[in-house]
């Protein structure tokens, strides 16, 4: 049986993460820097290397395409990103990416022609640590964004994405957008404890979680923390702490892989010795159904308007993002996990909680992703890792259930 | 009987406010800023048209004084600050100085010469909000700072204390501090709503609350919110957000004026998608006895413990501040407290939530203070205010206590 060369994919994941290396042994490849220019030149040098063709669209994604014998049909896309956040590792989308350029090595090595082409895809910005939103150009091939908004997206220095485009020269053209898709597959790091604790090394993903971001702001009465008595204040920050902790509660309400999260918590002025008058939270809300979704955005205002009551102080709340679940090609996440009950690994599938350029694809053409187990479940950090031999067998499955959508 | 000016002291007042006046109608007046200056220079003007003599010593204290008919024996000293904090208002401090500003010029008006002379302060740097810590010259005049130590202090542009004292011309001579002193007086805005609520103009005040400070830094995983399952965490939002509201819970089982606050609360990324690994929380614990200090400081560490064991995280403490009580000379409060009764007011003694000038120079001398009602109880705002008529009942109090104390 054809299997993927592992030593390759490792020292191709350790070379790549060199690129924007921190001391720490993590990564910052900002999307469009000097860095990221660095790592699309370096992929692209190593797609052609291994006979591949590579061309860049309007938005800077990178295509690198084995030719299959019926160049005419549609192709098997695999792929992910390049970019990463500030401070993030060495596998959060460059595995995608890498793994996915492992199996064409591989096919192309053994000689094997599918009948499909191939196209090995590397997405432009997909962390939004630099420009937002995130997965701006996966988004934008599936119709969400206009060009145009995306070119003029800025970063904090003002720089836009298209005179960024310009100047790392990838500016490509949009006739190079792939046109029908066969199936896009999303190799990633799972992100999280999930495959660690259960001992399992891949997973196929079924969807991703549905998400609602809501920014709330206690408003109450600042005043000087010592001559306040507790039974008159209007104290902000009391209220925004209970409903930090009535949101972990409702969350606990439900299975996983339901979280509610609050990661911004901004009083105002925030100095040791006057009560706030003003405390700024941000929920993260993810749940699997867009009717839990809704359910818990629901109970979710009514308890923090329920605790502003109590505690005597305003709650605006606003809803900045919603986005209803993704629910994967069902064809194929029983194909890879098919492939992964072949590969001599328990049968599991599960849903992401974080979104991938697959969300998007998905809205184009059937789509599924492939986790990996992720050391700690740590990522966007620099110690983000990967166990070596997982990497092997996620190269193996893939390659397998490319085989089987390319046609071999 | 002998009354002070309203009139003139509203108008004083109104026309002090106007230096570092802000368009909302606040006042911004930091320490040794040029708007400081000129608010010295007037309030030297106006001491000196009322015949009194100014010094300043090597603090940038100000000192006018009104010449007893017994030059040798202790002054009478009555004052407070003309600093403000950003954005603050016109009464914290300023109605301190200028009514005892008033006393002196009503009985210079009436030709009343008291026994003792009578020395009406404007403390340098009251409110630390430029130059820390806060009260640095009545403090250094109680020993409890070195002169040097206090110049170097530096703001954040990186200027220091003593060059800004030198800039705007307000280094005088350790000689121009006061030497031995009869008894201090300082009146000052509540700064919180007891007497508003008690319906009260005024009211002696027999201490300061004990205060400790303390840092929390609740130390967990930080880890991405969309593929971190609810009952893996070891979320550190959680945690801090349980030990505000346990905090509240714990002050609450006190009588006023026992008050605990938490200001600061301060999340590491502080993002809405990632559990922060790293929340710093400001504890701001007021307790008028040195044994309930110590108590509640006891207690607030046990819950923090507690919870940080619960959520799996772990919590570093850290005393940043810790000052007993102050006890204010009993003769002296029975004192302020009869002249109100005098007055036609209801009895009231209450214990300051907030740290003055007086808390240090009752380490050097006897030292009360009287307190007039704030308006909703807000201070170190643009909108701090007082009612005329309560001004004109302190100056009249302030003046029978002054002219008991200085022998009419």
């Amino acid at each position: 049986m054809l299997r993927a060369n592992g030593g390759r994919l490792k020292a191709s994941l350790l070379e790549m993460g060199k690129i924007g290396g921190t001391a720490a042994g993590g990564v910052t490849r900002l999307t469009l820097s000097d860095a990221d220019k660095q790592a699309r030149d370096l992929f692209a040098a190593w797609a052609r290397d291994a006979g591949l063709s590579v061309r860049v669209d309007d938005l800077g994604n990178q295509y690198a395409r084995l030719e299959g014998s019926e160049p005419s049909a549609p192709p098997v896309l695999l792929g992910s990103h390049l970019d990463t956040v500030p401070a993030g590792g060495k596998f959060d989308g460059a595995f995608g990416v890498l793994t996915a350029l492992e199996v064409a090595r591989t096919l192309r090595d053994a000689g094997v022609r599918t009948r499909r082409s191939i196209e090995v895809v590397n997405f432009t910005n997909e962390e939004g640590a630099r420009f937002e939103p995130a997965m701006i150009a996966s988004g934008t091939l599936a119709g969400q964004f206009a060009p145009d908004y995306i070119y003029d997206r800025r970063d904090r220095e003002g720089r836009s994405f298209g005179e960024e485009l310009d100047r790392i020269g990838y500016r490509g053209s949009a006739a190079n957008r792939p046109e029908e898709i066969h199936a896009y597959i999303e190799t990633h790091i799972e992100q999280g404890p999930v495959l660690e604790a259960e001992g399992l090394p891949l997973a196929a993903v079924e969807g991703v979680l549905g998400l609602e971001w809501v920014n709330v702001t206690f408003k109450g009465l600042s005043q000087h923390a010592g001559p306040s008595p507790m039974r008159s204040r209007r104290d902000a920050m009391v209220a925004a702490a209970r409903a930090v902790v009535a949101l972990r509660d409702l969350a606990l309400e439900y299975p996983d892989p339901a979280v509610v999260t609050v990661g911004r918590f901004q009083p105002i002025p925030g100095v040791i010795n006057q009560i706030p008058g003003e405390v700024i939270v941000g929920i993260d809300m993810r749940l699997p159904s867009a009717q839990v979704l809704d359910e818990v955005g629901e109970r979710a205002r009514g308890l923090i308007q329920r605790i502003a009551t109590e505690e005597k102080v305003d709650a605006l709340v606003e809803t900045i993002r919603k986005v209803p679940p993704t629910i994967f090609d069902r064809g194929l996440v029983e194909l890879i996990e098919a492939e992964i009950v072949a590969e001599g690994l328990p049968r599991k599938r599960m849903t992401s909680g974080a979104g991938h350029d697959a969300v998007y694809i998905n809205e184009i053409a059937p789509t599924a992703m492939l986790f990996v187990r992720t050391v700690g479940g740590k990522s966007h950090c620099e110690t983000e890792a990967i166990n070596w031999e997982d990497a092997q067998q996620a190269a193996d499955v893939l390659l397998r259930v490319v085989m089987r959508l390319a046609g071999s």
